[in-house]
């Protein structure tokens, strides 16, 4: 399994690096935003909410190119959250990727743009009126609302605003972590394996199912990602590491150790794919990669 | 007529202003936006953009609070960029509307965050199920797309990256600085025409033609921006002034000074009113609109 699934991960992450190129072929005319937008979202990410919002659509139908759109959207929406948090008025980080950080090129002035830019991008994209020639306009409606729910104050923008009021503060339990990580982490997730599954017009309690599955996969997720900035390197990771420990922020690892914290990201994967069962491996890929993805944890 | 375009103003004023209110309930829960959110938003904006698209909608058809969620929309784009435009990284402005800017009050990290979930939560409420029950899907994907094209890069966003780039730049010509003024100031009076126009099922000429008169419009009302920020101070304009020339902006004021801006906003306004000539009076009222908010230019 693992060959084929590294496989499957390098050629969805090249499908999606193309589109996303052809993507921003829009705003090439308005150059130096163009520039800036160019290098943070071509700086090599793993590509993997939009590669499981394919897997999720791949799972009902065959032809994924259908929804690359929606794909390259969610990764806008990921590269704008990474270079707002990364501005020095926030998590002032100086490097994501393995590159320095956008505003350390192009200045904050230049990032803040590109992120806003960003965002309004993505929304363009999942409101063409081509995409009316797949997919019905309550459909895509319903895309759009879930793209904004889980993008702002209730999902992505609200776990961040609780990530930074709760540093230096001394009273911190499980639920509050876990109100921030579901929010700051799982919501791209949960858009992801979401938009995956409503374009495939799966039932609502399949939707609901889907959303629980990506909500504890993106929660493990965060928890490896909380295990790996205290234990890796610079080198290792490619983005500042210790980042959790010098902003004093609330996670697992802070509050149990590393490894409580390893088993905590076990328990939520398994849970995760509890949520899969009644399907009988119509969402195997989904699993495969969530396995692969947090076989990082040792 | 002053008196009563006064009167519909101020009243068209308060009921955005309650909707606003009852708007920002949603994310009520997540506080600390909240209060960020609420202090900008409701710091007492003329709210000019959604008066506009109301008075489009209502030159069409009498019970405009249907189109109100579109208009609240507008004002949180045009709040979120201000929130952003005033941070230390771009326009550094202390004052906005008679008061401390939002990040003087919450920090720049908050005022982010603010910005940024107040997109998201434009979307959200244009994007809402509620709304099929009084336009088609397709009518809203398609005030989605102009939210998000008028907004972005090609809009909002690529205005003020072009007025940021411009600063300093010693060759500055009136193709520029229409370009800059077109996209940070037309864009969201564009925005605001189309979706009053849109929502009213007007033919695509009618539709053109009022987004000539909103561009026309928007351009005239940046110049007397501009002429107030040389001629104003700051108690009778309730933000910094001298901004521009402090920030050696690219303006009309910097290119032909006061005299022929002046001139200039009266032939705008006059080329925005000619696209309104064909329809026999039907929109007098955005036009009266126009006269009334321009009539500050001394």
């Amino acid at each position: 399994m693992e060959e084929s699934i590294k496989e499957y991960l390098e050629e969805r992450k090249s499908v999606i690096d193309n589109y996303l190129n052809i993507a921003l072929e829009k705003i090439r005319e308005d150059s130096p935003l163009y520039a800036a937008i160019n290098y943070s979202l071509m700086a090599g990410g793993k590509r993997l909410r939009p590669i499981m919002l394919i897997a999720t659509y791949e799972s009902n139908f065959e032809d994924y190119e259908v929804v690359l759109p929606f794909a390259a959207s969610v990764e806008m929406i990921h590269t704008y959250s990474l270079i707002h948090d990364d501005l020095p008025i926030l998590d002032n980080s100086d490097y994501r990727r393995g590159k320095p950080t956008c505003h350390k090129i192009y200045g904050s002035d230049m990032a803040l743009l590109a992120g806003d830019a960003l965002i309004s991008l993505a929304f363009e994209i999942i409101s063409s009126r081509k995409l009316l020639e797949h997919f019905e306009a309550k459909f895509l409606l319903r895309i759009v609302h879930d793209f904004a729910e889980l993008s702002g104050a209730k999902g992505l923008v609200g776990g961040q605003v609780m990530d930074m009021v709760t540093m230096d503060m001394d009273e911190i339990d499980e639920n509050l972590i876990l109100y921030i990580e579901k929010r700051k982490t799982a919501s791209l997730f949960i858009l992801s394996v979401r938009v995956g599954a409503i374009l495939s017009g799966v039932s609502e309690d399949e939707l609901a199912n889907l959303t629980k599955f990506a909500e504890n996969f993106g929660i493990s997720y965060q928890i490896q990602d909380d295990i790996l900035d205290e234990t890796s390197t610079v080198e290792e990771l490619g983005k500042d590491v210790h980042q959790d420990r010098k902003n004093k922020k609330a996670t697992f690892v802070s509050l149990y150790g590393l490894d409580r914290s390893k088993v905590l990201a076990k328990e939520y994967i398994e849970k995760a794919n509890s949520y899969l069962i009644a399907y009988s491996g119509k969402y195997k890929l989904l699993e495969n990669i969530a396995k692969f993805t947090l076989e990082r944890i040792k």
